[in-house]
């Protein structure tokens, strides 16, 4: 290890508790809840396992009250909920580190939809998260809400939990709603000075600290700062913060410290740096003797180290970083840091959860969720008795690059991945040259050093691989990973024709690759960028050209712009950074014209409302085309293919289809695991999770359980 | 019964099988699908027990690649899957009538994000509905997915499905992608001709006809016309509609017909009348030898015997109308059409599906949902030991109303219901006169004629109760339901705090109520509407005063006018309505301030962003807020309550939280069915359907079993 992390690694008292080192996984969503018992106790056990001492769950409710389905909670209501979170815990006691669980209770954020109940607040105001209301609460529902955060802890105790988190964080948590004026309008002793503010969250901690404190850390998440807010009604550092932590300090074990609303928190490297809430929390430091854990996106050793040597964190908090590699612990342990697989921000992991409460997934990390339900462990990989088949791989993308690993990781003694480029990394070398995404290139980077590490593995730069040098090469298998191009033409997926006059005036028309990979100039001040994708790309194109200086129109189809960006928490930071440069943004039009200085449109609404534009360049930003020419080529010729003796020619990646690009990772991924199985193409079943009607419990996951190379199912939680 | 109605009650012939009558529930989403195996069958079951000769599941996916999660369809995928749709079935042959299951392939529609699999499609085009795109399917890839089609017909008819669908319609089905030119840009065999592009499902018919057609009659859900669609590639019913009939029409045992897209099909009530599709069906009429079904929100006999006398239609199908009410074939039998609790057209029940795979609801039918969980009936109520309780409910709008009814049902001697408005039905009464809401009446009519019926239910009109009126009235149940009102001060769920002028110029600021309750005349040319609601409310006052000719803004902000609209699948029809009204729409923007003749405000991203309207009124819909001082009186006074012999005081509806009538009416009725357990203010709890790591089968529902009152859990298929 290196010496200047050594201080990462010394033990830490936490009430009852020691921290075996300075790593803690921060309360975060994953779609899985109770509802998932075993994927949520795998992928929190893997944690443990890469050397975090302590390792919590998500959001997690107290009572029925707190119900945001379709969004995915845990809950810990009665011995159901115990059962399935106390396979969680043994997991994470397995390798030897603490298990957390973070109370809440949603208030006004609540959606009610599955136990059809309402929800109580300190005053009757609205959520704008939710769109739901709630009760105002009277004293008795005061001490019947405290009840059930105290039935809870007792049943997280039960269950093992050694970590027990009362939330005042933003979005979802009661005490943070009695804490802050916005939500708070009471006139009694629960409300006005900010001691009576805090009375609510002081009363719980202290009778959840009476029910269990002996047995389990009491933790405070706190939320410091409304941020970015200049209300008369913000909750700021300097004084709520400070007066909290004050007010506090005698009664919690520790302090899980954040910044922000959700957007803020769950902060995209397109908008913060790693740690960016240092400030913050340096101003709360000197009244806080309890130790400090904080998230900052912390990837990078150096910046871990510096935060908790100069005293102003004591435990480094991840919920993001952890999830591209869970092995960071051990990693910096070893001396290994330059094998972290680090996380780029991208917040791609949040955004199906938002998207209706979807599971988790990462850019970096296919394995992430997959622990239980394929057996997939980051770290392991099954050696192949194929293992002396030489494979091609054409095409160094997301895709192209994962497959290699992996294969690479089990031992294929023969493995060759070619690009045309000179340089591996697909589009994401030149994605990551958008404004904000420098990060993303990391997906490249850390596939890089890996494969030059791997003396299996030999990479082939600058050479285009036709049909005919595919059947000349030798390998036995081929796959075929050669991505996608955004169409020219302005086809979209409202109209799925083009855009008349894409092809007749082709020196006003740019794709984001003429723009960004060509680097063709867009000689024009008035450009109008098209948006039909709705990620990041439309805006990020737009956010370039306007810092170039040109005058930006921004049109989209769709009623808000890049929507998917408002499942990633970028959305209104996305918006803020738009209309700050001047960008003119027109929501729910469609383009219907191309022509030298006018580009013509209407409401996608209502035809009859038509609109143009004068404008000398049009970027569109439509839709992605695979290329998928040489996987037709290979498989139209079975006999030549024969001839070669190549055995099976495969395709991942966007050349299948135009994905994100965590699923054409995902994609390189699964068939490198799945190479040699009879059938490669299709993927092995995975374990389902849910209720079968008349199944034991020991034929649950029925045939499955074989398949899952490393990670057996634990059995004995199963009575 | 009703002579006239006696065509409704002819058995037919549907290829091997037998209808009963005419009565047919269509296939719609629930979001229970294959993970909710209890409830899904109980659901579906009532409809069974309610008359309906034959009920669908909703969506049903043939082939892992089908992957709509978060989105909750049913799946035929493997043995799982047939063990929780088996007791489906048996349920539906429980009460003789016939099961039907529809099988989708969603192709560009799909998400993957369970499956994380690529899906396949005509052509290389993306989905609208999905924002995904899919690979071009080659012939191998037409096959496989055939065959899973007859994998899963098999699978389907093992289970003792009696009706397989092979949908193509609207949205989410690959015959579909390949009849639509719109989708189908292929050249080879199964594109360009009609003939061709109707190759895939022909074929697919056959191979499932083949599979299991001895056993099954074989179901074409067939959309004649992409409707609203003035491009060349629509699919128009006059050609394409009436050529694919007379292309399938020999291989087929049924059509189930509908018209347009999801938001069509789906058409509230707003915007369409009952059976609209009438004109495109007579169409394909003299086309299909083969019995016909249509929805067409039918709720009115003489509308349905009208359909099928005519010839237009053999079968009534209903989806809303069976979720509204699933007894209407034995109500319309028993001649009792009267007591029809007919579908309003609101969408509700489909609204929590759309935002993000949420549980089926439904405004009129508390119990749609509950079947099994809770153990509900819509029919049968249990009665109560305590029935001689005399009990006053105070306010008669939604919740009062079905408290009062299901209290009735119950056979509580002494329910005394009391209004202080001349009429019962609470805000509906002036909700149901916005634009094209009239239909919302029928809450109240339903429950007016139901109470008209009941001698132990008293209604008072006219009388307001206060605090002492109630200590005398003798009633020893006190049951608040007082119902919200709209908030003057533009106090929202953004900011939670008033507009600023919105208290100093009262003459400018106009409230919902004050418009459509008081009738205060909005005198001014130029009127401004601030929704902060994003439900109907806005959008529907902003419709109003634009047709009396107002010059109309309407402010929100949120990036979607009526954002829930777009859950009820009304909103583009909202937007098409008032942009054709000329009202200019102005999302993402807060108001600021008020005053003579000018408003301000800023966009919500960018508060350097500001604005200014010129108008005469503002009306705020910003939030709603209960009135609960009745409440608050009643229980600050426990000793005057003992001394007046009142054992309790409970509330429900919109005066403990501002929600959607629906949810006022659940919280009624849920209140009527439990008012004597020992703490009826807190709901009994119901079956979460989910896996329980350890638990056996038989004590899955363990102590909630015992309390489901009228629907014991069927062990038959329990192995």
């Amino acid at each position: 290890m290196d010496p200047r992390h050594a201080p990462l690694f010394e033990p830490i008292r936490v009430g009852p508790k020691t921290f075996r080192n300075r790593f803690y996984v921060a309360p975060h969503c994953s779609g899985l809840g109770v509802e998932y018992p075993g994927a949520q106790a795998y992928l929190r056990g893997m944690r443990a396992e890469g050397g975090w001492a302590a390792v919590n769950t998500e959001y997690c409710a107290v009572d029925p009250e707190s119900d945001d389905s379709p969004w995915v909670q845990a809950r810990l209501l009665d011995e159901r909920d115990e059962a399935n979170l106390r396979l969680m815990v043994e997991r994470v006691h397995e390798f030897d580190a603490l298990a957390g669980v973070q109370l809440v209770y949603m208030g006004a954020d609540h959606t009610g939809y599955v136990t059809r109940l309402p929800a109580g607040g300190p005053s009757q105001v609205a959520s704008a998260m939710s769109g739901h209301s709630c009760y105002a609460m009277d004293k008795s529902d005061i001490r019947r809400i405290q009840q059930s955060y105290v039935a809870a802890a007792i049943r997280a105790r039960n269950v093992g939990f050694d970590l027990i988190q009362v939330a005042a964080r933003e979005g979802f948590s009661l005490p943070l709603q009695f804490l802050w004026r916005y939500w708070n309008h009471r006139t009694d002793e629960y409300g006005g000075s900010l001691e009576n503010r805090t009375r609510f969250w002081r009363e719980t901690l202290e009778q959840v600290r009476e029910a269990v404190g002996d047995d389990c850390a009491i933790v405070a998440g706190f939320c410091l700062d409304s941020f970015n807010d200049t209300s008369d009604r913000a909750f700021k550092v300097s004084d709520d913060g400070v007066g909290v932590v004050e007010l506090l300090d005698d009664i919690v074990d520790l302090w899980d410290m954040q910044v922000g609303h959700l957007e803020d928190d769950v902060s995209s490297s397109r908008f913060f740096e790693p740690f960016w809430q240092r400030g913050y929390i340096e101003q709360v430091r000197p009244y806080a003797k309890k130790p400090i854990a904080a998230v900052g996106r912390f990837t990078d050793p150096e910046l871990m180290a510096r935060a908790v040597g100069d005293g102003v964190i004591d435990i480094i908090g991840a919920a993001r970083p952890a999830i591209s590699d869970p092995f960071i612990p051990i990693k910096i342990q070893e001396g290994r840091a330059e094998d972290i697989r680090e996380c780029i921000g991208c917040n791609m992991c949040v955004s199906r959860f938002n998207n209706g409460g979807g599971r988790i997934v990462c850019t970096q990390n296919a394995t992430v969720g997959e622990e239980y339900r394929r057996g997939w462990h980051p770290e392991r990989f099954n050696t192949s008795d194929r293992a002396e088949e030489p494979i091609l791989i054409i095409g160094a993308g997301p895709a192209g690059m994962e497959c290699a690993r992996v294969l690479g990781e089990r031992g294929f003694e023969a493995v060759h991945l070619a690009e045309a480029d000179a340089e591996i990394g697909g589009h994401v070398n030149w994605v990551s040259q958008l404004p904000g995404l420098r990060t993303w290139r990391r997906v490249v980077e850390y596939r890089e050093a890996q494969l030059a590490k791997m003396s299996n593995v030999t990479v082939l730069t600058g050479k285009h691989f036709d049909l005919e040098d595919v059947l000349d090469y030798g390998a036995s298998t081929v796959i075929v990973a050669t991505g996608a191009s955004w169409d020219r033409t302005g086809t979209s997926p409202l109209t799925h024709v083009p855009v008349a006059g894409a092809d007749a005036y082709p020196t006003m028309v740019f794709t984001p690759e003429d723009v960004m990979l060509e680097k063709r100039a867009v000689d024009a001040d008035r450009v109008l960028v098209y948006d039909c994708d709705g990620y990041f790309m439309g805006s990020s194109l737009a956010q370039k050209l306007a810092i170039e200086g040109k005058k930006v129109t921004l049109v989209t189809p769709a009623d808000q712009v890049g929507s998917y960006l408002f499942h990633t928490d970028e959305g209104g930071h996305v918006m803020h950074a738009l209309l700050d440069l001047g960008v003119e943004l027109v929501t729910s039009h469609t383009l219907d014209g191309i022509e030298p200085g006018t580009v013509t449109g209407h409401n996608v609404y209502h035809s009859a409302k038509e609109i143009s534009w004068s404008v000398d360049a049009v970027v569109l930003v439509t839709q992605r085309r695979s290329r998928n020419d040489l996987y037709e080529q290979l498989t139209a010729a079975p006999d030549r293919l024969r001839s070669a003796e190549i055995n099976q020619v495969l395709r991942i990646g966007d050349c299948v289809e135009p994905r994100v690009i965590a699923e054409a990772v995902f994609d390189g991924h699964r068939l490198g695991r799945e190479i040699d199985t009879p059938d490669p193409a299709t993927p092995l079943p995975f374990i389902r999770e849910q209720r079968i009607l008349g199944w034991r419990e020991e034929d649950y996951d029925g045939i499955l359980r074989h398949v899952l190379p490393l990670t057996p199912v634990s059995r004995t939680s199963l009575r």
